[in-house]
C-alpha cells in the first residue's frame, strides 16, 4: 500500500469545491469531484438568466472541461446520499461508494422558506439554471397572458411582480424586472402601458441590502424607488398564495412573486450525524475541520465560521473560494508532513451590488463608490472573475448590445405554452 | 362598416407565417399573428444545439421582437384549436377565438414514427428548442454514465448512438456528434477510449440525402465514413426500445436513439375537416388556397403543392418564405381591387447539407461544391439567413471558437440529474 495516494473527494463543484479541486491539481494526491449537475454555475449573474439578459449557457460551464488540463482530478457526476465517516466512504444514490483520506464537503445552500414550504410553489427561487429558466419563463408569461387579459383586475394582478428579501437577489431582480418590463413594453404589445407595470420588493427588515452600511443601503433604497420599484420596509411575509403575498397587515394581488428571502445549507449535517445550525450550517473548527473529524471539511455556504471581529463569514463567492484554496493548502501540508498552517482567516475584499442600469453600490472598505462609476466598475469586475475566456467575449457584447438597444436578446419562453402552461412543478423538477 | 379594415390572421410563426405576416406589415389590413410558442426559430440550426454548439437564444427569437417595427401586426401567443369555416373565427384553447378575412395556416410538420408512435420515447425527433435541449441532455449524460460504468456490454449501449433517417437531420447529427464526442472525450473523460465511441446512421432506402444527385450523395456518404461514422442502408427499422434498434434482421444495442426519419403536418387538415394527404398536408391550388375556400391558405410545410417539373415543392425554409410572400402579395392584390397575381411558382435556390468540421455538399443547379469550399459557403449561407445581427455576431464567434479550439461551449444538462436522471417524457412536455 505504500504507493497508493492520498484520495481527496470533493463533493460540490461550486466556488469553494472547483477552488479546492484546482488547488490540488498539481499535488502528489488523487481528487475525485462529484457533483449532481455536470456545471459549476457562476451565481452572481444568474439573475441576468432570469430576467433574459445572459442565456444558461453564459454563467454555466461543464465542471470537467474547467478541470481539464488537471489530470490527477476525476470528475463524477453523481448525486450523494451520505457519508459512512466509519470506514471513510462517501455514499452515492447508485449504491456505489467512494473512498476518501480527505473529505471536502462543499455543498452549498438552497433557498429556505422559513418553515413554509409551501410557498415555494408560487414563489420559487433562485439557485439553479432550471430556476433561473422557470422565473424567465414565469415573467415572459405574465406579460403575453396580460396582452389576452380583458379584466383590469386580472390584468393588475399579472403585471404585478413580487420580490420577496431585500438582498442581492431581490434587490438585482426588481432593478432587472423593471428594465425587461420597459423593454419588452416598447412596442411590442398592443394593449399593455408600461405605467401600469409594478414591481414591490418586500423586505421584512428596515434596510435593504443589510451587509452595506447605512449610507451606500440608503443610496440603493433611493435608486430603486427613482426607477419605479416599490419597496416596503419592516413588514415580514406572512402568507403566500397563487394570487398574491401578504405582508404586515397588507395584501398584495400579484401573479408573480419570486423569493429571494432566507437559505439553508444543503443535508450535511444530516449526512455527518452532527447538529448544525438553525440554517443547517455546520460551525468549523479554525482550520475549517470538522469538530471532532480531522479528514471532513466544509466549506462555503454549508460551513459557519466567525471572522476575527466576531462577524459570521459572509456566505458569498469569495470566502467559498478562499476556503476551498485554504483547505487545499492544508491537505499539501498534511500530505509534505510540514506543520499545520495557521487557523484560516478570511479576507473582506468589498461588497458589490448593482441596482440598475446605469446604478450601483461598491463597499471596498477603503472606498466607497456608488451610481454609474459603480456599475462601471461592478461589471468589469464579474467580467475579470468569470471563468472562461469565452464567456467574457460573449457577455462583453451581450451587456454592450443591451446597453446600447435595451434589447434583451434571450426572451425564450420554453418548456411552458400558452394559454394554460403546466404548473412549474410538473416540469421543473430535474 | 366601411372603415373596418380586413383583418387577416396567421396561426403559425415560422418561416412561412414570418414572412407572410412581414410582407403585409405596411398593408392596409390588420394582422394577428398566432402562435402557440412565443418564439420563431431557425430550424436550420436546431442540431447544433442538440449537440452543444450553439445555445438555444442564439437559434429562436421572441416573434413580437421580430415583428416590433410592424405596427398593424399583433401577436398572440395562444394554441389555436380549430378553424370555424362557416363563422371565418379561430378558435383558442381557452374558449376565445380570433375573427378572419383571410387566414394564412402556416401550422408546419412535426415527426411521424409511422404508426409507431410508442417509439417516440426511445428516439426523440429534433423539431422545437425542447427537443434540441432533451437530446443534448441525453447526448450528454450517456457519456457521464459511461464514466462510471464497469460492465463492458454497458459501456458500449452507452457509447453508441444511432440516428436514424439518412436525410439531413441524421447526416447533420450524425457528424456533429462524432465530434461532440471526440471533442468531449479529449482529454475529459479517464475511463473513455474514444475508440469505444460508435455513431451509427440508418437509412431504409439505399442512398443518404435523398434530395441530392449521385454524385454529391454519394461524396456524403464517404465523408461520413471517413469521419467514423457507420453508414447503414436499404434496411429499414422494425423496432425501436430502450436498449437498441432493430433495422432489417439486425439489431444495435445503443443507449441513445435520435429519429429524424418522417414529418407529419399539424393538424389542419382535421381543423378544416378536409382529407389530407398521407403525412396530413393539404392539397392547395396554384394561388395557395384551400379548395373550396378562397380566403383561407395553407403555406409551408403544411401545404402540398407540385412544381412545374411535376416534383413536390420541398418542405424547406425558402419554400415556406417564398409562399409566405406570395399570399401576402396575393392579399394585397385582392385589397386593391387589383387583378390576381399569377399562380405561385417555386424558385429552387439550391440544395446545402453539412456533414462535419470542414465538409459539406451543395447543389445550387448551376454550380455544384463538395468539401472544404462548400463548407464555408454552407456557413456563411447560414450566418447571412439569420434573421437578427446580434445572432450573427454570436453564431459567427461561437463557430469560430469551436473551430480554433474544438471546444462546444454549451454542454449543459439541464432538467436531469445523475445517476436517476427522470424519463424524458416527464421533464420535456412542455
Amino acid at each position: 500500500m505504500a504507493d497508493r495516494k492520498h484520495r481527496v473527494v470533493i463533493v460540490g463543484g461550486g466556488f469553494g469545491g472547483l477552488l479546492a479541486a484546482k488547488s490540488l491539481g498539481s499535488a502528489n494526491c488523487e481528487v475525485v469531484l462529484i457533483d449532481r449537475r455536470n456545471h459549476h454555475l457562476f451565481q452572481p449573474l444568474l439573475y441576468q438568466v432570469a430576467t433574459a439578459a445572459l442565456s444558461p449557457s453564459e454563467v454555466a460551464w461543464p465542471i470537467r472541461h474547467l478541470l481539464r488540463y488537471h489530470r490527477n482530478v476525476r470528475v463524477i457526476m453523481a448525486t450523494v446520499t451520505g457519508v459512512d465517516t466509519a470506514n471513510h466512504a462517501v455514499l452515492l444514490e447508485d449504491g456505489s461508494s467512494e473512498n476518501y483520506d480527505s473529505l471536502i464537503l462543499a455543498t452549498g445552500a438552497h433557498h429556505a422558506y422559513f418553515g413554509h414550504d409551501e410557498w415555494e410553489a408560487f414563489a420559487p427561487g433562485l439557485k439553479t439554471v432550471e430556476d433561473a429558466t422557470a422565473i424567465r419563463r414565469k415573467l415572459l408569461l405574465a406579460f403575453e397572458a396580460v396582452e389576452r387579459e380583458t379584466d383590469p383586475k386580472r390584468r393588475q394582478a399579472l403585471l404585478t411582480f413580487a420580490l420577496i428579501g431585500g438582498g442581492p437577489t431581490g434587490v438585482e431582480m426588481a432593478g432587472a424586472i423593471v428594465e425587461l418590463g420597459r423593454a419588452s413594453l416598447r412596442g411590442q404589445f398592443q394593449t399593455i402601458d408600461p405605467r401600469e407595470m409594478r414591481v414591490v420588493l418586500i423586505e421584512g427588515g428596515n434596510k435593504i441590502l443589510g451587509n452595506f452600511d447605512e449610507d451606500l443601503s440608503g443610496y440603493a433604497l433611493q435608486s430603486l424607488r427613482k426607477m419605479g420599484v416599490e419597496v416596503e420596509l419592516g413588514r415580514p411575509v406572512t402568507a403566500v398564495d397563487a394570487d398574491g403575498v401578504t405582508f404586515g397587515d397588507q395584501r398584495l394581488e400579484a401573479k408573480t412573486i419570486i423569493w429571494g428571502a432566507g437559505v439553508a445549507a444543503s443535508p450535511v449535517a444530516k449526512w455527518l450525524d452532527i447538529e448544525g445550525d438553525k440554517a443547517g450550517r455546520i460551525k468549523v473548527e479554525p482550520d475549517l475541520s470538522v469538530p471532532g473529524h480531522r479528514d471532513i471539511f466544509v466549506i462555503g455556504d454549508a460551513a459557519s465560521i466567525l471572522q476575527e471581529n466576531g462577524k459570521p463569514v459572509p456566505g458569498i463567492a469569495p470566502a467559498a473560494k478562499q476556503q476551498g484554496r485554504y483547505v487545499a493548502n492544508l491537505i499539501r501540508h498534511r500530505l509534505g508532513g510540514n506543520p499545520p498552517p495557521p487557523p484560516f482567516r478570511y479576507k473582506h475584499a468589498g461588497d458589490l451590488a448593482t441596482i440598475g442600469k446605469r446604478s450601483a453600490i461598491i463597499d471596498f472598505g477603503w472606498i466607497k463608490l456608488r451610481g454609474a462609476l459603480a456599475w462601471w466598475v461592478w461589471g468589469l469586475a464579474h467580467i475579470y472573475f468569470l471563468v472562461e475566456t469565452r464567456t467574457r467575449i460573449f457577455i462583453t457584447i451581450s451587456w454592450l448590445w443591451i446597453y446600447l438597444s435595451g434589447n434583451r436578446s434571450s426572451r425564450l419562453i420554453t418548456h411552458g405554452m400558452a394559454p394554460h402552461p403546466k404548473p412549474l412543478d410538473e416540469v421543473d423538477k430535474g
